[in-house]
């Protein structure tokens, strides 16, 4: 390794069809069910991060966003520690390397704030620029994995499956690969970034609390997710869109449904979300088959997945039913809308008030991380940009 | 029986607080599970209904609210011809009585739009008048079970729980009394009935919904709710608020959770709903103790349960967070409050906009339908008030 080597890698965000909820290992963060997410495009949404090591740094340092943080998540320790443990046992570099400390410099390119799964993008990123640092070959799902669940889908591209696993050590607790972002590249999602002011139960939280009071999602874990898993990987397979758009709907109503069940409830969507969803059924009705499918995180905003052929009438219809004074309302992938005055005016739905939704980014299935040259530290190993 | 008899009951409200989901037979309205409700008192909240029948009506004839209503709903017909059948068997009254038509007049005096449980009072009421019209003994919670499913459960007062019963004709699928109305004199109810533009499922085409698709309901019936019905008698019978309150919140939150893994989902609660649910768990934390209980039912108002001692307070706090331009905003018994400036300015939640809340039903438990002599029918069996 050359002293002043920095790698700087982008990874992408992952939006779960068949959702992650729950932990069976708070610490090696084994999840109680498989779950199965669209890897979204990077050049629309990623997380960026430049690292380096050397042997004057006297201490392990990290800027998130341009601002400097200290060291000491635990989360962020276990990763670089197991890497660090991978590059010993596999000699990948000089002994003396890895004494030297570290600096990482991270950013995303989309709001943090409008949680959008930043955590699983940012230590995708973070694990693969280490382990390109440390030179280790391994599965860096299981590494990302330790530092954010779902972090662990989002080292691949196109649709991707964590297994739960079974091994206590959680090393078959990993994700693979059901089709790469080729497979299928009619498939768009439109993610409607809710206005909310309400602060929500962090998922580590929330889903510990689920785990420990919640009836309905030992039933959920044990008998719907596994069944549902292995359906929506054939939809997949089979590019069947209707299939694909009933389970995501179905998993993401059930896994908000075990959130209520949980003591103290844990509540993610809003009046809005829901009048989301109610405006799809309108509008998959109203087509008389299944056009467009919604599935929410553990926040209001909603993602629609909908093949390319649609999203000119949903569009259309999105900015008729959520008025909005942003002049940039539709960011990401260009698009032209249709607008049917006849359809806008037989929709069920009425407009709803102005600017409930903030914005809506038009994205697509996308590939795994990948090495950039456009680094966050200068050649001292300093951040670029500081708030 | 002489021709001019009129027959007037009041019936009361009852609020489940084990809830009931789900039918196994649609037409016996036979449900998938036990439940459990306080009834709540007739002073405050209650359905009225007269009845005759004389040999000069033409045709059967209702009136709901001063309305005059077609006499064609499928489930007041076979309330009727249940009661006419057993009048027959008992040979309680003449057989030519059963061949004229009756009269109906109900009113609430609470707003039925309110949401609030009008048809289990409206059942209760009407079955019983029915039944004493037609002198006729059977036990009346089957007979109101044929009208609407909940109603069973105002035919009694006090605590009552609803058996499921296994029979295929419905027959042991009744209710029955844990403790009278003066069990537990202490219990009272807080009804905050929340503003609502939606226009939410039926309960009806909601639990056939769930019952076809809901996965979690399934488990609910088998599981959850049969433990949930012993615990919470007991804890009915033993007094033990904090018992009671936990289980009446888990049950409530439960049933919501069924209704959004339903497909399409049914949303009850809204936001408003869960800032209740909010603000009950913070109330609670600050009192290191369970001393309120919330609960709903197919609408977003929220039934809290607490004990008297508590109602000065929690009324204060109603008040703060809940500001309204409503001079009569709480209605029901009297009460006082107790205005703690400190405790109101360290809770954790901020006031809420104006009028979210439109008023609230300060209640208690009360007893079962009676019968009184303040007709809705006049001497010549016309109603007295007709809008």
């Amino acid at each position: 390794m050359e002293k002043s080597e920095i790698v700087t890698v982008i990874a992408p965000v992952n939006i779960a069809v068949i959702k992650y909820w729950g932990k069976r290992d708070e610490k090696l963060i084994l999840p109680i069910n498989d779950s199965v997410s669209v890897t979204l495009d990077t050049s629309i949404m990623c997380a960026k991060t430049s690292v380096c090591t050397r042997p004057e740094f006297t201490e392990n340092e990290i800027w998130l966003n341009g601002v400097k943080t200290t060291f000491s998540n635990q989360r962020l320790i276990n990763c670089l520690e197991k890497i660090k443990s991978i590059a010993v046992s596999q000699k990948s570099v000089d002994a003396a390397v890895l004494t030297w400390k570290v600096r990482v410099c991270s950013e995303n390119n989309f709001p943090t704030a409008a949680g959008l799964a930043s955590s699983a993008a940012g230590y995708a990123c973070l694990v693969t620029a280490l382990a390109k640092l440390y030179k280790i070959k391994t599965d860096l799902s299981v590494l990302a994995r330790i530092g954010s669940g779902s972090a662990c889908r989002s080292v691949l591209g196109g649709f991707v499956r964590w297994h739960a696993g079974v091994k206590a050590d959680g090393s078959d607790s990993l994700a693979t690969q059901i089709a790469d972002y080729t497979h299928w590249p009619e498939m768009k999602a439109l993610i409607l970034v809710a206005s909310d002011n309400k602060k929500h139960t962090s998922s580590s939280i929330g889903m510990m609390n689920s785990v420990n009071t919640s009836d309905l999602l030992k039933y959920r874990a044990k008998y719907s997710v596994p069944k549902r898993t292995e359906e929506i990987s054939g939809a997949i397979i089979n590019r069947d869109f209707a299939k694909f758009a009933e389970l995501t709907m179905k998993d993401s109503n059930q896994f908000h449904a075990v959130c209520l069940d949980t003591y103290p409830p844990c509540v993610y969507m809003t009046d809005v979300s829901h009048k989301v969803v109610e405006i799809i059924h309108a509008y998959n009705d109203m087509c008389k088959e299944l056009k467009v499918a919604y599935t929410f995180d553990a926040g209001p905003n909603a993602c629609l997945y909908l093949l390319d052929k649609e999203v000119p009438k949903v569009l259309a219809l999105i900015k008729h039913l959520f008025p909005s004074s942003n002049s940039e309302f539709v960011v990401g992938l260009q698009n032209d809308e249709i607008v049917d005055t006849a359809f806008l005016n037989s929709f069920p739905i009425q407009p709803q008030p102005k600017d409930v939704i903030k914005y809506v980014i038009h994205t697509q299935v996308g590939k795994g991380p990948e090495e950039v040259f456009s680094h966050l530290l200068n050649q001292n190993g300093s951040p670029l940009n500081i708030k």
